[in-house]
């Protein structure tokens, strides 16, 4: 890769992390001091190791580290272990750590969510009606029970999945029986949530499973355990304490953060911190004190997932995707940054140590050097809150020398699926009807979930790119997690920005009033996806499983291990999956040949991987123009190319978006 | 590391594995064609990678992988984690690695006893006694209850075990008070069994925990719920199973197969199919099937662990230790060799390949291209095991050039903790006191555990000289796994290998009738020296904690991720552990200091590292005697210190020892 680019004598010196307004804030006098991720890529003196990026390099034992060629014998484990047996090793691990990520967030919801209707916590179940609806899909009868009553039934029947050992998953059920056919046919539907983690991990030690095929089933059994169990478990909960998100109007980019208020910005994955937090900020004595250091408030705002999840369900804006996260630091106007779990760079802690920012760590489970540790207990969570805000107020008089750049944009955020089911047909009559009529008259050629982290590996802003074409192509295009929040600061995210849409897209989501990127939530919101194209599925018209769908998923920039996970369980769940700018498996044909090939004829779906936003773009058009074809759809829609003119009206076309910002 | 030992002028070319056996056998012209771990190793062009090697290559997310140098800001991670948080991270997944393998071993061992106990399986109930004993530890008042019930009550637990979510470990409590406050007061006490794999799993992906110590004592509460969770939880219910270990002859090596016999090798590391072939095995159907084919019956011989499970049990000889697996199979002498799971190299599969041998796996977890898959059905375990073996006999008539070598050793093996208890005082007076007053009167200067694997990147038999240096110096030795074949090769097994031992040492053994070396199993059974430190506490006089005792740990050839999840579990349980050649965090100095000298403030207990035989023996009599000073007990006692003339003065004093077998 050509890091150079990030500090071209055009930008001045001053390193480009994708967004220009990222540029604008590190070349301010305030971030001089700032080591961003995007120096430490330049400056590193190694790049990546192509064994290890390539899934053959093996240290699962101490007679290695082996590094695998595949077909050469001087290169073979010391054990004989051949490129396949690591490569899908490897994978299969980076499954495993993802997949834990979203089960802890699981469990750490379904206990709190316990509590909460035990009356243990100042959280209230804000969503009884989707308590019913959830009792009902888990077999319970919600008929004559209390609330409360009812949400303690739900709650330990979901706590309970996690520690299973045996039987399946109960929100399983909610798939086309199609796939849970292929699942049962396959020997991959989960036991338990947490058993299948830890026998993933003992099949990939050192002698164990050493049939690339036998442990990819087993690494598709943890990733469904972590995307119809734990993930689904996450978002269903949240959802039913914190409210299911509905339509909201909000704002994104580091803009959002304010001159005269105590700016707040909570950073990781878990509501429950961030929810405390918000309830926080309004109380009278929280907002007194802010007042005695001469604030007019507390601003709260997000950034990465944490971000994501109090976007869609509060309105609050968000600072920051991942790429973002030093930079936000670098205003130097952050009073506190309270971070909870996953995607938190090591590089904060120092970063803040360049201003009066508290970096304050909330969970056990995740401390920091140099970050101060409040632990949060949901039990006392309105105090845990305040002790926290208490923090960023008491830094406030200390904000020195600081730069807020002008860029924010608007966003329509919150489309749950009860709340696209609701916009397509509304209360009464809510179905995914329009939805699917129109995929199947042409107007909408399919459908697109755009997901995962952002870069700093990448340069190009690949997920806007390809957004725009793939909605210009009449596709609708679903976003998830940092994918989502970097659409936003391109604008995509409003109703307004249908007039990048095709025609048939335009004329249905115009009569619908939806913008033509529709925000989910979170990472782990992912499963809200899974629902939706169930429920595509159930509505009827567009075949019998997830795999008949024209559908299809990418994460361009995927940074994480959940964000294999998550194109784990899609492929596994029928639908494909691109991935960029690279895939863990490629140093062994074998196992990438199983990914891409094999994985096709056994779950109906498979990766793939692209660089280039115009090669995504290819790609997910060509499969949803040949699942269109195998549906009897193919009547001729002509694909619209993109050339450079293109590209350029399409700027002109929508003046106000993009990284620059309104006021630019 | 000098790999061209290996195949010096001198050894005629044939590749060394430390044991001469090896070289004898792969001297022969039938072992032309197989290549071994110990030709790999030579044949590798590249060395072992120093940053995976000493844990500072940080693969955890698609920013990387990012090699780490301490200290060097230019060799920092992309997300700004540095080198104590990766080598921390990649301590913590070695741990759950390890772990894993364990607690998937003790689900296999805990639902396989259950359904035992249902009737559901030919296994039977075998030590009724051991049963009340462990329902007693468990709460469960065994009083008036058919052994039936007992067994679905006490299985019942314990498989809850793996999957509860809150609450302690129940075996825990078996541990000395002292040691469950440290536990307490450090928050490592495990809340179940397998939530704390998918916990270190999330704490370890990127931009979770990133603080060294919080890490490592995630690490600690995973090995302590392998160590007092999965695998006692294995070793108590294969006991009451199978039978409890008491004192047994039997012969290891290689030529313990039989020229007129079907020679059935089982490899891995479970009970379970190896006790059902063993119940086989001597089936007059099968016998007869045996017959007809022309050989005189059938030989079942261990590999690795299941080797050691079936020779403590059954008395079955071993052929061979991990480093020998390829060995056993270039002798072309073996009609089948039989795996379940773990430490099974890939490799066994070529070599197979180049006789009549069957290589059949066993187990869904473990498939091995080249190997013909007989899924093992514990609830028809006969069967299965008939169908076994029946490839194996098919085999027979085709075996063709082979070479069985003279070598074999005798050995006596069972040590378990109730053995231990019964030779130290009798069934009425069973009792750890006559070895608590030897240690107090100096007899005896202390105790030491050698465990874990045998590793084909170590040259030297560390194993054996550091025993031997060991016992002549009044140290009670204790050895499981590949360690303690190794042993029996070299003929410490015996009450003869006494006339090696101190003058102390040797006085209260002969008494006792004990070799100077005690099997206590294989390496799940490292929970027997768990039990044993704790009661040799609980009986008194030698401090109130397992960290007072002057004992001390090793596993000097550790290979497996196993070793480490045992070795912390051992540090964290306060008896200190000794790795060699190498301790995985080396690439950190601030890891490596946490755990040599931090965990000793913490826990009393630390991990160090040494590499030749004397070095260990200098570092664990150091440490017994500065544990024997702290109890008061340390009257001047004259440590033999070894010369090359004593060393030459013990080989001779003990005929017919050693690799070279007593034919040479």
């Amino acid at each position: 890769m050509d890091t150079s680019k990030r500090f071209e004598k055009g930008n001045g010196g001053c390193p480009s992390i994708q967004c220009e307004t990222n540029q604008d804030v590190l070349c301010q006098s305030c971030a001089s001091g700032v080591v961003t991720a995007a120096h430490r890529v330049a400056q590193r003196a190694a790049e990546p190791c192509l064994f290890g990026k390539g899934g053959t390099c093996c240290r699962n034992c101490n007679m290695g580290p082996c590094q695998i060629i595949e077909g050469v014998d001087q290169m073979i484990g010391v054990c004989g272990a051949d490129a396949a047996t690591v490569a899908a090793r490897n994978f299969a691990r980076i499954v495993a750590g993802g997949s834990s990520a979203h089960m802890d967030h699981g469990r750490g919801m379904a206990l709190a969510f316990l509590a909460t209707a035990r009356g243990e916590t100042p959280y209230e179940i804000k969503d009884a009606a989707k308590l019913r609806a959830t009792a009902q899909r888990l077999g319970i009868d919600p008929a004559d029970k209390a609330t409360t009553d009812l949400a303690i039934e739900v709650g330990t029947l979901l706590v309970n999945q996690f520690g299973q050992q045996e039987g399946g998953l109960a929100l399983m059920k909610r798939a086309p029986k199609a796939r849970q056919e292929v699942w049962a046919k396959l020997g991959v539907a989960p036991r338990g949530i947490d058993r299948e983690v830890v026998e993933l991990m003992h099949r990939t030690h050192m002698g164990v499973d050493q049939d690339a095929a036998n442990l990819l089933f087993q690494a598709a059994r943890c990733a469904l355990a972590d995307g119809w169990g734990a993930s689904m478990i996450a978002t269903e909960l949240s959802d039913v304490m914190f409210g299911t998100p509905v339509p909201i109007r909000t704002k994104v980019n580091i803009g959002v953060l304010k001159e005269d208020e105590v700016n707040v910005t909570v950073h990781g994955h878990e509501p429950v911190v961030a929810e405390a937090l918000a309830m926080a900020a309004n109380d009278p004595e929280i907002v007194a004190e802010a007042k005695k250091v001469g604030a007019k408030g507390v601003n709260l705002a997000g950034v990465c997932c944490t971000g994501n999840e109090i976007l869609m369900r509060r309105g609050l804006p968000i600072a920051g995707s991942f790429v973002q996260q030093e930079v936000v630091l670098a205003t130097g106007a952050v009073e506190a940054m309270v971070v909870d779990v996953q995607c938190i760079m090591q590089g904060v802690s120092p970063a803040a140590g360049q201003f009066h920012t508290r970096l304050v760590t909330t969970s056990e489970k995740a401390k920091i050097p140099g970050a101060r540790h409040i632990a949060f207990d949901e039990h006392r969570a309105l105090d845990s809150a305040k002790e926290i805000l208490r923090q960023a107020i008491a830094a406030y008089p200390e904000r020195g020398k600081h730069y807020i750049p002008v860029h924010q944009m608007d966003v329509v955020a919150g489309f749950s699926h009860e709340t696209i089911t609701y916009m397509l047909g509304g209360r009464f009559r809510g179905s995914y009807k329009p939805l699917n009529d129109n995929i199947a008259n042409g107007r909408i050629r399919g459908v697109a979930a755009i997901v995962g982290c952002d870069n700093y590996r990448v340069l190009e802003e690949v997920h806007i790119e390809l957004a725009k074409e793939l909605i210009a192509n009449d596709v609708l295009v679903l976003v998830t997690g940092c994918a989502a929040t970097g659409m936003g600061r391109a604008g995509l995210l409003t109703p307004e920005a249908l007039s990048m849409a095709g025609d048939g897209l335009k004329e249905v989501l115009e009569a619908v009033g939806c913008p033509p990127v529709l925000h989910m939530g979170s990472c782990v919101d992912n499963s809200r996806i899974l629902i939706a194209a169930t429920e595509m599925v159930l509505t009827g018209g567009l075949g019998n499983d997830i795999s008949d769908l024209p559908a299809v998923g990418c994460a361009p920039q995927w940074m994480s291990e959940k964000a294999v996970a998550i194109g784990q369980y899609f492929v596994s769940s029928g639908a494909s999956v691109i991935f960029g700018p690279s895939f863990p498996t490629t140093g062994s044909k074998v196992v990438t040949d199983y990914c891409f090939r094999e994985m096709e004829n056994l779950y109906g779906a498979h990766w793939d991987v692209a660089q280039t936003s115009n090669e995504f773009a290819n790609k997910m058009l060509d499969h949803i123009n040949a699942k269109r074809k195998a549906l009897g759809l193919d009547k001729k829609k002509e694909r619209v190319l993109f050339d450079m003119a293109m590209r350029r009206e399409l700027q002109t076309g929508l003046q106000d978006v993009g990284c620059h910002g309104p006021g630019a």
